[in-house]
């Protein structure tokens, strides 16, 4: 098993899964959007990174899935379970960085409880017109790919900026939109895979000291990932268009294979999952 | 720090913190609710449990929280942290009892990630009438307390039947509510110190085999308590009265300490919190 299979066997549950936040109408007229991560010790942070680091960061998460989506955030869940090592100084700068990060969305709510390392979750919940939201089943042959930045920072301490204005501008002229976690070749792949169409990048711009390959296969940019229609305008830097063909990504002619950071594999190593 | 304090101190940002669910108006006329709710491994569940029961509970929980606000569960987000024993076919039956529990409420997405422990987060999505939701703040002197079962099974073997009718009918009849999730003392504590008011309790109704200091301190009962003005007419098991004065509970005359189910004291035997 792996995670593509996994979201695809879930998908058979329930038409809402499949992007960046679920998209579900309200009686009022708009459309709720509703997104979850987890943030965790070991796989998001380590210990010794700054409380207001990582409660920046586990906001900053989900935000960036609003933006993906082009809506506003409304409310935000933060559940957390406390590790043996947490003191009341530490989550006091967890909070801090999270407060800092939501911005005008209200904290709504949590849980506490505890596990034998720190695990965050932050729900958030925004809305956006009407049939508006951006998905990533958009894109048609002849589109251009734009990113929102430059790539490959590494993750670990880059600091999360949610790209939630250009998301709100997006509405109504991108084609696709999807913020880039796992990687670029691995989202760009989902991308594709959702809109039944293949991608030709010609560039890939690159963060100070990065590398191509880690910004291809490194996860944790969160900068957005969107097609554009040819001859409308967007902000951004252009990387390529979309074709016609199976889901696949060639970078300058050469086919670049979809890897990213996928949780299964991760697993796989020591796992039988 | 204990957990009251902490959640306290969490009322400071936000004035939507201390009910089992936020409540958040929509333009549509009806009010949201938001509730989230950790499933760890050995916290709430040990690895030997069926998988069926695990997701079968993870969702039941929230769904209970709904049910305690008088609400109407609409959506459902899972995120879920794979743990390195994690198996494909656990995962099936984690999902097999998800979706038992889920009945009409629709799965809306989630996260997948890894973790040392398996994890499950659920966040539940619910809607009731504008101003209708059942809080824990609304109890008055004179009001009947009252508890929707029998209480004190031993809390990882049973299975949460969250009382999502008798919520609803408890709407405009019920002046405060709540599920007893950390056990009676230290939930209907938690009642009164919303409330600003005190609590006697004449009996507690107790399941087979329970002694009345598992129903008192044991968690996961997953019952309604909830306060009725006298006069008016409700479902349940009547076990006492509220009445004037600083929070506090008696039982047949007998002080309660109101100690239950505190994940911070789980923390404090062997860490700094």
């Amino acid at each position: 098993v792996n995670e593509a299979d996994f979201i695809q066997a879930l998908r058979g549950f329930s038409s809402l899964i499949g992007d960046d936040s679920a998209v579900v109408p309200t009686p009022g007229g708009g459309d709720l959007l509703f997104t979850t991560d987890f943030t965790i010790e070991n796989v998001h942070f380590k210990r010794s990174a700054p409380a207001r680091h990582v409660g920046y960061q586990a906001v900053a998460r989900s935000l960036s899935d609003i933006a993906a989506m082009g809506g506003q955030p409304l409310y935000c869940l933060i559940a957390i379970a406390l590790a043996p090592w947490t003191t009341a100084r530490w989550l006091d700068g967890f909070y801090r960085g999270a407060r800092r990060a939501l911005g005008g969305c209200r904290l709504a709510g949590g849980d506490v409880s505890h596990a034998r390392d720190f695990i965050a979750n932050v729900t958030v919940v925004g809305s956006v017109g009407r049939g508006k939201a951006l998905l990533r089943s958009g894109a048609r042959p002849g589109d251009r790919i734009y990113v929102s930045g430059k790539l490959g920072g590494w993750h670990h301490k880059k600091k999360i900026v949610p790209r939630l204005d250009l998301g709100r501008k997006l509405v109504g002229r991108a084609s696709a939109c999807m913020d880039i976690s796992d990687g670029l070749a691995l989202d760009l792949f989902r991308l594709c895979a959702a809109s039944g169409v293949a991608a030709q990048l010609d560039t890939v711009p690159l963060l100070p000291r990065a590398t191509e390959k880690q910004a291809l296969h490194d996860g944790e940019d969160y900068e957005l990932l969107y097609t554009v229609p040819s001859g409308r305008r967007a902000p951004g830097f252009p990387i390529g268009r979309i074709i016609d063909g199976s889901p696949s990504i060639t970078l300058r002619g050469e086919r670049i294979r979809p890897g990213g950071y996928d949780h299964f594999q991760q697993l796989g190593r020591k796992a039988r999952v």
